[in-house]
């Protein structure tokens, strides 16, 4: 009994083994298929003909996935382990929609939630360096997040009062109704963003607009500047593995290790 | 008396004691609250319904950052000092619009300008770090300064030339009714805002619309590797403290300074 | 017969000689006049006009281009090598499309693969220093390539998920009418692009539309941060000649090489 | 007679003593009002009021300018350097569109060519500094000139190739009514302005519309990397003098230089 929960961890968790390796390749490709057929089924022409079918289709997504996931909890040596982690999370929301679209029109969109499953591509792949990659980038930005933020905060207040002064300066006629929609639009200016939906008509309007643009077009350089900064400064120092661990299923361990390091559990 | 005075400064200026820390989270509260209220009052649909209560707690609020200014001039040793400081003349203008409105319609929401006495979150949460941040920032701006004001010089000899060329070459149909309009197109254009309100017609008003994006997308590379190139040189020195002087206002002492290095006082 | 077959090659081939040059710089010129010619027949009112001239260029045309490969293929000494390397196989694809466009209608737009033979010109006038740039540049890129590809996989999922709440909170009104056009407006929001044909009426929907915008601001810091990283690591090695291997028609040979170094023929 | 050439120059070339100074303010000051005139002139409302004012005003500014450049001419040693030089050129042609406007209706507008004389106010305020940053922007440019140009080549086969995708892929209703027009469409999409004036309706179209919007905004990296890095490498050298050579009209002399570098004649 314990080498076959142990047989279906391997296949389940791990990508090392051939068997482990085709189960995640199938298992990306039918989550890429349900992705598929929840985007389809909100085109209202396609909808119309095939509703039938999609409706099975879905139950019998489900049901594989529902499936899958109690073989998870069953195979996983510490279960709540398995189902507090980020993945554990990202499984169980993957299943719940097609629930609560039997109470609420619409509800099953939420199953596009699915796509944070694919994020398993790195591990099947064996992408380490893609691992290392990311957790590059990620420093990066973590380094520089008071930095960021703080800059947030000044864009944000910038936004408030050119919005106001928008608000004051232009017509309602023009689109600037209200103080929140002249926001928006300080936004989708600052931003060069340009919708082109609410745009200044009178001529002091349009002098402010040009000095928010001339601004955001200046003031897109500080964060550049910010990232750039770190990423030049960031050394990496070891690779990753791509095991996770048997008991809390947590990640990125290095690829020498062979006990986990946030449970001890044995690699 | 002067055991009261200076309690009130501790209270209302610093942030180190629980009841200064109390005191400054009420405030930024009541600050977001009527910055809430503003942005609301100029809604129409929720206004029409609302406009009584908006108007009580309008003068609600008034009253309280009134009576806060003047414990604040009250209690800091030199009045003069923070009446014409920075945040003492933000206080100031936050208190005003309102009996602006009395007077002119719409003027009222100038009391957006309270956003900026939200700046004083810094302070409120001990955020040393962002403080140090900000001011990196600032710095490699300001380093900058002269690079970005030739670069700025030249955006705009830029698109006075290009506005000129395209209402020449375009017809009023198309938008370009007059020079300061096409100017302004040509600065929506550069820097990719590109709202669609005006756009070239004619082929070789195109052809010339074609060259100012490819212009402007080359172009933000100049600002970008100002600032990137400043943050990279810039080595912060010193740690900066929160504290006030609690005579002239001003901030960002060094968190091993002992008297203001303004205007002397013990801190 | 031999020295005739290396006479041809030397012209074709290579723009070392007065007439090798010459050759290059004329078929330069064809090439551009028959991508012009493309162009102009696609617009209605020039083709109704010129329709007959147009069609009986577009076979000239193509029967030089014929020509010129088949002396080509007849004049290197490996005719496989030629066939199957990329400039090869784009001579044969800028011939192809005049004959489908007599099966298909709008076939012959295809000719516009045409443009890709005016890479050339960087051999023809002996853009060694620029085909050293463009190998910098390539470098540097395919150096940044995995965290480029991490990248764009948080943009993708980041855009699926954005995209579906926003089909979830907007109406089919505001656009919003399925999800796959809900994540085509998240990337035309994200990149700041921003054409506006689509864009958000609620509250609710603006205000997750101002988070995507400055989310994107923020985010295109992390490509540009990428790329600067590498382009300043980058330090070029060797100067580059403008030979083509008469056998293999490789590129890309040092300076000082006698022998190409995919093949040993003598360049 | 020869001092009272001398002081003219002294006047109208330098702004060393106070009444160049003074000379190049109230010239800086008449070529703004000239500018701004213009620019009134184009607008319908205003210029149908004030037509005959701005007739004559017109006349009074070329005047002057016409004064001021014969003078020039003869207070200068060697008249044709002048005549020659870049400010030279600009000189003469912000006083031809006058005439121009005589025979061809809306020619005067080329008066705004004027605005390249606004470029004298760097020597005016003794900017020194800024001709400095304006030398190292415009060397880190040229220094990056030839991986610009490899990288525009490269954008330009992108868009011809995109563009005329999206016209076999997209039908004329949506906008895509020729190849030129579509290469247009590619290049408002690629470098994110976005109009939406030209915008994809078919499922397909949309998807290479996202292709090349992620495309564009992954490439707007490479020139920021390229300029950042020329930026950072860039180490500056000497200081800069205003003063510009009494014969050959060349500025960019150093300050410690006592004869004109490219014509020996005194400073």
């Amino acid at each position: 009994m314990m080498r076959f929960k142990e047989k279906v961890h391997e296949i389940i968790f791990e990508a090392d083994t051939r068997e482990g390796k085709l189960f995640d390749v199938c298992l990306l490709v039918v989550i890429t298929l349900s992705l598929v057929l929840v985007m389809l089924e909100s085109v209202e022409e396609i909808n119309a003909i095939y509703d039938r079918i999609f409706n099975v289709l879905e139950w019998v997504f489900t049901f594989v996935f529902l499936l899958e996931y109690f073989l998870r909890i069953y195979s996983v040596k510490k279960p709540t382990g398995y189902i507090f982690s980020f993945f554990g999370i990202v499984d169980l929301l993957s299943i719940l929609p097609v629930f609560l679209g039997l109470f609420i029109v619409g509800g099953h969109s939420f199953m596009i939630i699915r796509s944070l499953r694919l994020l398993r591509v790195f591990r099947v792949f064996k992408l380490v360096r893609f691992l290392g990659e990311a957790r590059q980038i990620s420093q990066a930005l973590s380094a520089s997040k008071a930095k960021i933020i703080v800059f947030l905060g000044f864009i944000l207040t910038v936004v408030v009062i050119l919005g106001t002064v928008m608000y004051i300066v232009e017509t309602p006629e023009s689109g600037f109704t209200s103080i929140p929609i002249s926001i928006y639009w300080a936004i989708v200016t600052l931003t060069t963003v340009g919708y082109g939906d609410i745009a200044p008509q009178s001529v002091l309007g349009q002098v402010i607009a040009s000095v928010v643009m001339i601004l955001g077009y200046a003031v897109i350089a500080v964060p550049t500047g910010i990232v750039t900064n770190e990423i030049i400064q960031f050394k990496p120092k070891k690779s990753l593995s791509t095991q996770v661990c048997p008991s809390c299923c947590e990640e990125g361990h290095d690829s020498d290790a062979v006990f986990c390091k946030y449970c001890s559990e044995k690699l």
